[in-house]
């Protein structure tokens, strides 16, 4: 039961041997397989793995973010009609939220990406707030103090998450103080732990799903 | 802009009386009015309040969960077309799923409540499985190490929203550990802060919606 | 060396007969005497031993602000040609924003105050952003996750000083993650502790200070 | 005194030299040597020192582990009529499980690993209670949220040792969560530090001894 | 499932009519209750409500401790062949130390108590060793600096559990110093949470049973 | 609105090629550059693009402080009519007390760098006050104990903003005790987080504009 | 062995009869009492209960320090050629203050106490140095940022011990940055924990008791 | 006013050419110079940089420790009549004792070091007792749990400081437990940070210096 969620594999603590063969065991048992926080050896790795394995399976790095995503021929990525925005305060902010990103869409989402618009500078969010308004589920990646998923969930209806990012030095640093500022938030939203775009992209491809479902009822 | 969500008086740190004029004044401008950690004085002081604006307001105390709910005469609540389910751990538990199934319900969420399956006895969650799987969004209250949520979550397909609940003593007491359980679970699931049933249930509510926006589409 | 700031007595961990003792002694001395954190027995208390000891000076209580301040007969405010705003979130900042408003005003600013701006509703800040920008100095009170300082300070030039309010449960509560977002700031600006309001207003009134000498060159 | 906990060695913050010239001590103090937290370099300077010694006493490396353990010719192993079950949540936890086994098996118990049966998939502990309810005593190692421990418990009879293991990242990572869980357990249950394998492994070995012990009155 | 653990009912948070009725109900069911951190209005609310079920039944309170415990008429307290000693730093740890006693004595363990032989003054807990010795699982209460468990696991061959008491104010206090030096021991032992008697002694009492059973094989 | 604070790019997480060509953006767009916490490698990028853009650009490098400085060959520096003393307690506080420095200067200030006064030797800061009392705001860092700014707060009339360094080992280190002593200062002062010598720097810039407007008027 | 410092009973967590037993067992085993942190109530009882054991005894109580001294008709307080100075920062921190030169004063040290001389205003402390001077063992209490020990430390020779004292609000309030400042000053000192100041003057008094010692010699 | 205290210097982050500087600079004005925390480039940078400026002078380094000591030709050690013991609980508490007992005597005490009598093997650190009691000061260095100062405290009359170590892992770890052990310490005691060889050495020097000048008048 994984709720259309692809097995993911985490790399960080493992070698890039061992995580190639965890990533086409589990092309070979479910047609598809999501590898996060890796390195480029590590992607090398699985890229190499998964080429050798099947030729007419697809890979797809990211090195930026640290994913590879690997589908067989045959796979057929679900496609749901839902939509989930990621909005993502800086630079900083965007391999988290790009993680999410993919998870969302592995998920079959349509996914939105809008980036820096930080509140800072309000106007950048201002004006993308009717955009944000077409999504079915929110994710907001902020790092530092952690604000933008507090006014997001001010401007919009639909079910929020904030994704905390760990930037920021000296206390409160690391994305803590960007988590316990979504904890105490005004606004109404849920929260995941520091730097879980898989999470947060999981969950807002589950309530995608559950949109779906009722659409197509 | 409020999704649907009943303006709420946290009344914690304001007197009885302040809270029966916020209460009195949300009653008058929006058709209801919602208190949260009430004590009973200040519980009484908005239900006398309430009454003498208008003898045809509703009124709904729950002393052991601490909200007053009061719907004016005309006051229509809505009534989606989608389920939340309200699950706790142990009795401890039960006041703060109180708060969050109060809110669900007020935004229109048909409620199920189930209690009392704590990981401790697996047999109980395990049997009331299938009637969570009934739910589109579903809330876990749990305290002390706050293993439930992670159980539910690997349970089934619905988004999962953990609800710490600020119970055990010592170190990691106080609904500390139930958060950082549900921040580190193994299983996809968002979190609010220890005690926020009000969040818990108002983000349940906007996920059944948009399901319900959905079915009606 | 007072820098123009009141003499200020503490209350807390004080009895009434001793805060009034040393605010008799601080009016004696310097004319003038502040007392901050006052419960309404020390209030009482102060009230009437300065009353006692000379019917011509005055004496105001804010008890929901729990601050008393007399003014000897021949006592003069300072008044600095420079203005400070203090804005605060939500009603219950105002408490922690008065104490700063009055320190400022007793180090002789033209004190503004601007309320309930929370970023949960954007507008309102927006549509105050004028009037803010009209101060010499800027204290922002927030409690929960405190975004309003960082708000605030990409809105206007002048120096802005957080002032993170006690309020919110769980864990980031009691203003730490107000505190923390201040730190963590994205925009230029400086804080103090936790419901400090006597030092972001004596600081705000030491700018004001500068900025009025300077006018005056 | 050493109630036939082996005599160990913690290679972290030593070098090889240092580790390899204590081991060799042991060897021909006790009979026997256990080192824990070695890195290759260090388990093979052991190896090569313990067969330079004696070329008839045995080594046995465990490089994922990290230990190394060495046992005189003439040394014997207790066998107790007792057994000790190590359970593991996900592969992550496996190394610091063994390190529980290891010591365990060196004290004389009879030692059974159980893997990969984290609670996210219920089934998968449920399956293997029977064969855990064989043991004496049981050791169980989890990370991120730990939530194995306090399921455990609620399905055995005898004594459960929870082993945090130092998984997850952000708030309530390194093993913090799983520790705090461990000491908030509804269940019930001791703990020891996180990656504390070795002192988990020896008490579990204590009890069999115990066990063994009343068994052969 | 119980391990032979009595059903015990947590006082704190519940109303003395609660806590009455749970354990009149665990009479009923088990033929026994145990109630913990009670008050005296609900030890006496308890002890009455005991009382009116059935005139035969025996209650034992203990108000310093705070546990009530009773016995259906016909209930027999199960009687190991198997002893706990439990051991106490100083006066303040007496009661934590008495509800280990207590649970530990409910699950049929012979208990010895050895009080006041804190390390301050070493020659005390030296010149009780022997005794302790005799034990077959050994609960060290100890708070402040917590060093008495360290020192007992290092005279004894006993599995050791450390059960930290909330005594010391300022930094480490409450308890977290002794947690922490138990966590941190050089001796091999486990430990509970802070004042957590009740799982000591149940945990000792689990030992107790599996080396009775041993003995009786 | 930049409030006058120039562009200023953070070093950190970014590789040398990534700040060179966000710093020859900021150079094309403002006529000026600011990097930030920058290694020897991406200084020597950041000026060797400058170079290469435009052979008028003037570029300053200072390696201890890590900071890059780039202008425009037309850009006119801002020449106010105010100044800001950055004060340090010791070496290791130079490089961030360097860092403000370089910021205020930016903006335009008057910059008085006060070396070397730590409290330890109470007569080098005495000996300097007189110094200090010629700025319009002060900056003051110190690690450890950070017990300086609240003693240069008590001699100066200035506004005094404090810059806690992370430097010192064990509990409090890492300019933890030194931030919570500023929040904590008996004096008035307000405070940016650890090493955030930017913030420090530009909110005493933005209190010199004030100033400097006031006298122009 | 109790080092001439005398038997202490640390009245927090004891009923008044309680505290009274031990301090007149006390007094009748030794020919004196030392009663800490005792209320009024328990100061009431303890002085009654030694009236009558012996009416000779003499009583001293101070009732804002929360201190009873017993001594019996014939004990003679030692008289140690050798001084102690017990200087604190401001008036909160007078009673803590005040139990250490209690303490020391019992031991047998000449006591001398200088108050009031925070380093908010560095004359007075500067001004009192050669009074301290006079000292062989110097007591420093600060609360909030605590930076007086550090102060004193550079002004005198001998040894200096930290006192933090549990005042201040918000982060590192309570006494926490106080002794974090200690732990981490650029002087030598040696601490103890926060509100300890029966620690402090009795470690002072030891001190004063070597130096005695060697005078005699 | 350096109290007979060497000027230190601290390697930690600096360069071997910095720290060289300082040394020989801090020889020619003092006669002296101890460096601390020093690599082994470090320390044979500064070993050489002395030997150029002058050939008479002396250098001592001992690596383990990472301390280097260089006295000019003419440079007397003080000789005080004064005694300092050094105790260590384990192996992995040596270097950090070993920094304390070269500061001790570089002051001039005479300084007896006692290693390996941790508390886990009660006999050692009793059969030492005599030799400790010796001592006019008495510094224990030790990690993990930190119960050795405790009971060093109970068996002498000196005054004795606490010098908790970085060993350990886990919660507590790092020397955090032995840090608060010290703080809620049962026996009389004060104590420095985590790792402060330095300062633990220096105070107990100063107190062998009083216990040596009182000897001599
Ligand atoms: N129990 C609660 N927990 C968290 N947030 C709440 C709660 N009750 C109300 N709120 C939120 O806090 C806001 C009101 O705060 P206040 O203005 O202080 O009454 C409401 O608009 C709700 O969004
Ligand atoms: N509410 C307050 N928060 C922080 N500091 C304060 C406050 N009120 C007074 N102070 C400062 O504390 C000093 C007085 O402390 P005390 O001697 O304890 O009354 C005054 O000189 C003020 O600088
Ligand atoms: N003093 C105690 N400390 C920790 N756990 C306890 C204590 N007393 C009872 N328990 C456990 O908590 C469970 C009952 O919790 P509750 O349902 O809240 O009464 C019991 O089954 C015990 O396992
Ligand atoms: N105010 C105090 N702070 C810290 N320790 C104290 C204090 N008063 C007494 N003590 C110590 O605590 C021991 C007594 O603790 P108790 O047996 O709980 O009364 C005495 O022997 C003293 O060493
Ligand atoms: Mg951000
Ligand atoms: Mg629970
Ligand atoms: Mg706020
Ligand atoms: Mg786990
Ligand atoms: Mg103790
Ligand atoms: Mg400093
Ligand atoms: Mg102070
Ligand atoms: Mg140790």
């Amino acid at each position: 039961r994984r709720r259309g969620i692809p097995e993911a594999i985490l790399a960080e603590g493992k070698t890039p041997a061992e995580v190639a063969a965890l990533a086409t065991t589990a092309l070979d048992t479910t047609g598809r397989a999501l590898v996060t926080r890796a390195d480029e050896a590590t992607a090398a790795a699985v890229a190499s793995a998964v080429g050798d394995v099947g030729p007419d399976a697809t890979v797809e790095r990211d090195d930026r973010i640290g994913t590879v995503v690997a589908h067989a021929a045959d796979f057929e990525l679900p496609s749901l009609d839902a939509a989930v925005a990621v909005v993502a305060a800086g630079t900083a902010d965007a391999p988290v939220a790009g993680e999410a990103a993919v998870v969302a869409r592995e998920i079959g989402a349509t996914v939105d990406r809008i980036d820096d618009v930080g509140v800072a500078n309000l106007d950048r969010i201002v004006d993308q707030a009717d955009r944000v308004r077409e999504a079915d589920a929110v994710v907001v990646a902020a790092g530092r103090e952690g604000a933008l998923p507090t006014v997001v969930a001010g401007l919009v209806d639909a079910p929020v998450i904030a994704l905390p990012v760990s930037t920021g030095y000296g206390v409160g640093g690391e994305g803590v103080a960007a988590l316990e500022g979504a904890l105490q938030s005004c606004s109404v939203l849920t929260t995941v732990n520091v730097d879980a775009g898989f999470v947060a992209g999981a969950q807002a491809g589950l309530i995608a799903r559950a949109v779906d479902a009722a659409r197509a009822e």
